[in-house]
């Protein structure tokens, strides 16, 4: 096998750590081989645009930010991402494209034409084959995130835009159906986790048969 | 009048600093307003990419270190370039878009269609009026550079690289010689600084006639 590539999206506080913690404790039950890394991050470069990125005191253009992610995305793919497929492990990814397409796009209102022609160059074309896109009502996800310290440079940003960013990750589930696995993420965590497991391990037993 | 905006490009150790000062001195003599900034660098933003940028300990790739440069770019035509044109001021900008173009297109080999795209997203399609290009042997360059501290990661890469860069610059100055003035920076500094000064002073009294 060539190795398997998942990637999690949804607001904030929607519970893709917890769930990717119980993914990776599946993952090492069963005794595949996996990588779980995040974006923006993942790699030096993609650290310390991480820290701009995440910096509450700074102000970012929307198409900035965008460049930002896809500047640590570019990164991440060649040096991490693509190497660990290319080993056969399995890639577990704390958001990947889609969130530039629903935050920059959806979300800050930029051309969709350029994210779409930067994100090709900046994963090569490289596309999850798995995305589990946990969704909730953004007023309740910044609830939850903010029980969990102070907001970042993301969480602050006014409720309608991450209603906005709802419905472009709603919209990219319905347009890829086959790839994006669109869940409640306020069914409880380990219903959740069961059920993210029955996919991934159904997978993983096709792709790789022991 | 609505400002003049004024790049400087050319390799390492051209002398764009010296001649950036020399343009400053006979602009406050003469008592028109204006902005000295540059690239990366001249926001919040592009300040700390720039630190990113110019780390000799990052491992950066080639897409990725044309958006971190682009995503400085669009703060910086933002917030600082088109406000200070919108006042009237003569803006002068150490490196700009053809720096990309040179760089990461000729220097790189990155596609010359997606940095234009990109390029034109972040700037909105701003060009300077006038850009001044000091033009010098690559290996001269170096040397120079080299006298004046440790090497940062750009100036690290090797020298066939430097060579594309120049083509590249070169290139452009045929390409658009009616905004890119060609200069060799091997002549002397006066020489150089009444030169510019004539082009520029003379562009001034037709623009803002006092």
């Amino acid at each position: 096998m060539t190795g398997l590539f998942i990637s999690f999206e949804g607001p904030e506080g929607a519970g893709k750590s917890t769930q990717q913690r119980h993914l990776a404790a599946r993952l090492e039950q069963a005794g595949y081989p996996f990588l779980m890394t995040r974006e923006p991050g993942g790699t030096p470069l993609g650290t310390r645009v991480r820290e701009v990125l995440l910096d509450p005191e700074l102000e970012i253009g929307a198409l900035s930010e965008f460049l930002l992610y896809s500047a640590s995305r570019a990164q991440l793919v060649q040096d991490v991402i693509r190497p660990a497929l290319g080993r056969g492990e399995v890639v577990v990814c704390d958001r990947y494209a889609d969130s530039s397409l629903a935050y920059q796009g959806a979300g800050r209102g930029l051309n969709p034409e350029l994210l779409r022609d930067v994100t090709w160059e900046a994963t090569g074309g490289l596309q999850p084959h798995l995305t589990l896109l946990l969704d909730l009502d953004p007023a309740l996800g910044l609830q939850r995130a903010a029980q969990t310290g102070q907001p970042d440079r993301l969480e602050r940003a006014d409720l309608s835009f991450h209603q906005r960013v709802r419905q472009g990750f709603l919209a990219l589930a319905a347009q890829a159906p086959e790839r994006v696995l669109l869940l409640d993420a306020t069914r409880p965590e380990t219903e959740l986790a069961d059920e993210i497991w029955s996919v991934v391990g159904g997978l993983l037993r096709v792709l790789s048969p022991r």
